[in-house]
């Protein structure tokens, strides 16, 4: 029996979680944020009226099927045009998919026949069905460091140099793609992130009806960590500071499991620590290993194993619910100078 | 048994000639003109090292599946980008081709694959595989009518408003694309024409190994002469005065066959001035009802019921080289103040 895998993310992220949940299953329904800004997309986006295309482009090429069809198909949609003209730096996939919407009028058919194309294992998915904006509260960015200022649009909320401390979609409260809350309700596991953590991650859980399928599905729900801290947006972040921010942003939201790379948490007193954070989430902490080796990116057949265990552990075993010690959810807790990052 | 068709041209006047030849076989190869300057596809030689795609991009329609996919992927290819941006203007299949031409490193590969894409009835072939430039002898420009001038590139050519006396390719004598040598080679019935004279039908006898080809085929080959006579290149020239020119840019070529639309040229009078014309070429002219009914346009099933005509009059009867008193043939035969115009 082979079960039914949403994954919400974008970028690199959730092509690490895609090439992962393949190897398990034939089903899997990508559920990709849609405000990126920079790049093609964000020339894509002042040009057309289009949902920007990277990470839906992304998410296809890592769904492609394995046959020489498919593994062309992927090669050409990622390629890049050369040049130095006004085609240079475009992948192909951006242009077709940009292409497709505009003649179709609509994204998920646009992403259903270029999927089609590629013969590709499931369906992608944009989390709303028009491009959106993200703004974000942002402090040290002024002489005064409890002054934050806003900051608006993905690339420059990824770089800030300042510390993030809550992101917004614009406009605020935003449709979802119905096809997507219905793949998150007829789901067996619901896996959310690794990713840029305000851009990439958080802003699933500020679409209504998302939220709400999250909250009332069925499926198993794992939330995966980035392996270190990236630069820009969660630079120095803690693990639990992770947590937190994505608990502040979404007060009802739980999972069942948290994958953690267990070298990132090697001592017994951090992970003692982070199973107590995880009670925000009520979730029990799953340390695995999941990196590739010498690399800051996740091995798809380890990450694979971990998301099999958090399917296979259902129902939830009475341990991990006895295992960390849940603390009320913190609804509108700490922002700001919180001690976990 | 169904023919092996070969159709050479480009633009429009190839895509009638595509959608008629697939009304008779599954087996058609479009050979089509590499020197478009004009439009997406001049953007897109300006900016990449690319063979011009748009005709290659509308043979490819012309000949696309029948099939959902196949006519979904022919609209999609053939729809233009909107806006007034970058990308404005350009079809997406020519995207595309500039894409996987770029990818594959193949102009023939590109075509190809995604002729596979459309499911298509045979085969895209550029007449060479780069892109070429044209060059004319335009008489008319200055003050003294004798005195002629050297225009360059199909879209200037295509439009003066001069008399076009002579064209080049430029670079001169260009190598074949291999896979249309063979494919004359191996045809049952060659089709040059209609489309712009010197831009899309007199370059294919202007390439040393497709004139070589067109000699030595054992097919059958017929010449498609246009309806009407096109503003610009050849503005107000009559039917003769088309096949003149045909033959001065290649003295050795011959047809079985003319296929002229048999309103343009009503009276017996006429007729009998063509058929002595068409000796030139050692052809007998079939006049036929070609035309859709109101229309400038040539129609695919009075077109294709032509077209087999040519190919069921295998071998050519004895009347058919009876017919016309033949000339012999005008090697470097008049130029400039011809008497055909």
């Amino acid at each position: 029996m082979t079960p039914r895998i949403v994954a919400l993310g974008g970028g690199h992220g959730l092509y690490a979680t895609l090439s992962a949940a393949r190897r398990l299953t034939p089903h899997v329904t990508a559920i990709v944020t849609v405000a990126d800004d920079g790049g093609s997309s964000g020339r894509l986006r002042n040009e057309l009226d289009v949902v920007p295309p990277g990470d839906l482009r992304m998410a296809l090429a890592a769904l492609a099927s394995d046959s020489p069809q498919g593994r062309l198909w992927a090669t050409i949609i990622q390629h890049r045009f050369g040049g130095n003209g006004a085609l240079a730096g475009h992948p192909i996939g951006n242009l077709i998919l940009a292409g497709l919407n505009e003649l179709l009028g609509d994204p998920v058919a646009a992403l259903d026949e270029l999927g089609r194309i590629l013969g590709i294992h499931g369906r992608v998915l944009p989390m709303c069905p028009m491009g959106l904006s993200i703004e974000a509260d942002v402090s040290g960015l002024e002489a005064d460091p409890r002054m934050s200022r806003v900051i608006r649009g993905q690339v420059a909320i990824a770089t800030t140099v300042g510390k993030v401390r809550r992101v917004r979609l614009l406009p605020n409260d935003p449709p979802a793609t119905p096809q997507a809350v219905d793949a998150i309700m007829n789901a067996d596991l619901v896996v959310l992130g690794p990713g840029s953590w305000f851009t990439s991650v958080i802003p699933h859980v500020l679409v209504p009806e998302l939220a709400a399928a999250l909250r009332s599905t069925p499926a198993r729900r794992a939330l995966v960590l980035n392996l270190v801290a990236e630069p820009g947006e969660t630079a120095e972040f803690s693990a639990e500071r992770h947590i937190h921010v994505l608990s502040q942003h979404a007060p009802d939201f739980t999972v069942h499991e948290i994958i953690v790379d267990a070298s990132r948490v090697p001592s017994e007193t951090e992970r003692a620590q982070l199973r107590r954070t995880a009670g925000i989430l009520n979730a029990r902490v799953e340390f695995a290993d999941v990196s590739r080796p010498g690399t800051p990116l996740h091995d798809p057949a380890r990450l694979a194993d971990a998301l099999q265990g958090v399917w296979l552990r259902c129902p939830p075993p009475e341990s991990a619910a006895q295992q960390a010690t849940v603390p009320t959810p913190i609804a509108n807790g700490p922002r700001g100078d919180d001690p976990w990052r």
